[in-house]
């Protein structure tokens, strides 16, 4: 009888254990003017665009205000730089999952939504340092 | 005799392992203009700000240059807009040092200096991720 190879189990962390819950979001017909004092006041790149209901439509960063910077007027509302296609992530999703989301997309956070597409956080890359190889968190 | 505990070696991975080579930088005398469009096209948020020799003097990153956004005009030049006093990294710092300086100071890269303070790279927090249990980097 061969013996069991000794089973290494790694209990990979979730998303809801380093995602940050406090969320300042903004409506897409805000002029970028709001967003970029919202982004400079909460100290974030990243704000995630609500509809009406709360649900995700958009994200828009520091890099896309940017765009404004260089494109002489022509944008003004949120809606004109956000990015609409946004990659996300849940509570329950395993961490290294998330990360290889940020890398592959060489972007630094993901909203956080639960089932019904409501933000309930964001992870954002500083936050995998908390799991770094002899290092605690929370 | 008493057994000795088993030793566990976590060898550290250094900052060099996961740090990426390719920087792009500029002058404290360019356009916020300039660094807008430099910061797009290399579809980063982290310009280091280097002088006439190539030394590290600044950074200026997106989250800098929405300030000009709401500035209304006052802030012309990437002088008027970049943080002096940098918090940088080198290749032989070990990473979770380097983590924690992102972690403590809310930034998303540390721009990497040789001994002379030449930039040598940049380490964002999405490299991170490369390090995560389980995963392979390289
Ligand atoms: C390509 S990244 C490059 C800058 C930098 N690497 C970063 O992490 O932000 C910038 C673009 O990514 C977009 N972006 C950021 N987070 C996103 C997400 N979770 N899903 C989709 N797009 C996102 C932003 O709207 C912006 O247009």
């Amino acid at each position: 009888k061969r013996s069991k190879p000794m089973r290494e189990t790694v209990v990979t962390p979730r998303v809801r254990e380093i995602m940050d819950r406090r969320v300042i979001s903004i409506t897409e017909d805000e002029d970028i003017r709001v967003a970029a004092k919202k982004l400079l006041k909460g100290e974030t790149n990243h704000l995630p665009v609500v509809d009406a209901s709360g649900l995700l439509v958009g994200i828009v960063t520091t890099y896309d205000v940017s765009k404004a910077v260089v494109s002489d007027g022509r944008f003004r509302r949120v809606k004109d730089i956000m990015t609409r296609n946004v990659i996300r992530t849940t509570p329950d999703e395993p961490v290294d999952i998330a990360a290889q989301k940020l890398e592959q997309n060489n972007i630094s956070a993901l909203p956080v939504v639960d089932a019904g597409n409501r933000v309930v956080g964001i992870l954002s890359a500083i936050d995998l340092g908390k799991l770094l190889p002899g290092r605690r968190w929370r």
